[in-house]
């Protein structure tokens, strides 16, 4: 997988280099490609933003840079164009679905800018032109988009065949398709079996596969209950076992008449503008 | 404000010493100390994980070294407790509002895990002693705690007095409370004024200061409608002007019988989950 970064800190991206991304990078897995912005402006102070038109605090960065710079990045390639990425609070969840979506791509551009953002029409060029995403990594404001590049390439890289070490590991992953998906996972121990008078689970040291799978099944629905519950709520019921259902109602769960779960005393399976009745 | 970061990889927190972070810091803003969780280690090998109790893929963190840092840590302080930040998929969401919550906080410690997490008794035990906040940055799978960290400074730095240039920037952030909560930032614009062929919206250029605000205010309605539809639904109505209830209904939304909007063909005010009539 190909990976460009445009940016006006290149050195915010040194992570990169370090942990399983750079791991990957040294392997040849992946080919990761930081370019400074600023080498595509053409005046002596490298401008790239300017006033916003309309008025108002802060700046915008000029469309001129990132068209040179993109089209040049896209003229390097072997004519397929890539998926442009571009971080901002403004876009839609990136999520582990899109991780993975993502992580099947060929060939990824992240545009991560500064200032208050990016002209409008460079996202439009460029939407044009190629499958361009404008991604937001979570509800909070950053000075940049780098901090949440660093996140999405992370979580993107750590999918690729034989860059984790253990495949398996995958599949118990919060947020994971499949048997976990809507469930956060739940507490992990190590030895040694007493650490400051707290001892561990007896079932983790009972050898009993299945119990210990319940086990850790049971301890999701209370972790996600208790800091997710619109994960509950917005999950297929079909897709839970009578023993699901058991520690959910042990919890003070209600199903719906419509079959969904929610939190006793919540109406519209909505927790968290819930309408009390 | 003090920040202690301790990890297996202190070189992933450089980005720290650039840009706003690097720049607080240098003005003595900020006090940050990152540590090398292996340096609380005792066996030549630094060991810092084990496998978990219970089987399974993976490796779990071990109590000890972060028992052994996080005691050390506490104890350099001047006696008052620091809020310990564990960033895990499992926790609960990181927003806006607990970024504007932990930066009136005099000293965070943040505990970024790899592997399987850290063992459930070290939590336990710091939560027990300290303010102890599991929180996650997104709904997404990373190797490793260190990008949330560098998220979650960010976002806490930026909103610290005199970090940021204009304190002004901060009321027309996306999630920031006031006129602009549960609405994304529409498109901004700077020179030229035509580009590529692309012009600018020509309000923008009316020096009619209330059109401006109405037209973006408009923008920001058709962008949370796009990308976040939640949002709206989710955002108490009675904040909505006359003009605000005309783009919604423009953009084919439609009132609840509770007064929530919902886009029209949804029911529940659920979009992402809608039960079709």
């Amino acid at each position: 997988m190909r990976l460009d970064v445009v940016t006006i800190f290149p050195e915010y991206l040194a992570p990169l280099n370090v942990s399983l991304v750079g791991k990957a990078a040294a392997r040849g897995q992946l080919d990761v490609r930081i370019h400074d912005l600023r080498s595509w402006t053409h005046d002596r102070h490298n401008t790239v933003d300017d006033t916003p038109y309309g008025g108002g605090p802060g700046m915008v960065m000029k469309p001129e840079p990132w068209g040179e710079a993109l089209d040049e990045i896209i003229a390097s390639g072997d004519g397929d164009a890539p998926v442009i990425v571009v971080p901002t609070p403004s876009g839609r969840p990136f999520t582990q679905e899109l991780a993975v979506e993502l992580s099947a791509k060929p060939w990824l551009v992240f545009t991560p800018a500064r200032y208050e953002g990016i002209d409008r029409r460079v996202i439009e060029e460029y939407a044009d032109r190629c499958d361009l995403r404008e991604v937001s990594v979570g509800d909070y404001v950053l000075a940049g988009g780098e901090a949440p590049v660093l996140v999405m390439v992370e979580a993107i890289a750590r999918l690729l065949p034989g860059v984790l070490g253990n495949a398996a590991s995958h599949q118990d992953d919060s947020f994971a398709p499949g048997p976990m998906a809507n469930l956060l996972e739940g507490p992990v121990y190590t030895k040694p079996p007493e650490w400051r008078g707290r001892g561990i689970p007896e079932v983790l040291l009972s050898g009993h596969h299945g119990k210990i799978a319940r086990w850790r099944r049971d301890e999701a629905f209370r972790r996600t209950t208790a800091n997710r519950p619109e994960l509950i709520e917005g999950a297929d019921p079909a897709a839970y076992d009578k023993k699901d259902r058991e520690i959910l109602v042990a919890l003070g769960w209600v199903r719906d008449e419509d079959g969904g779960w929610r939190p006793a005393g919540s109406r519209f399976g909505r927790s968290q503008q819930a309408v009390e009745e």
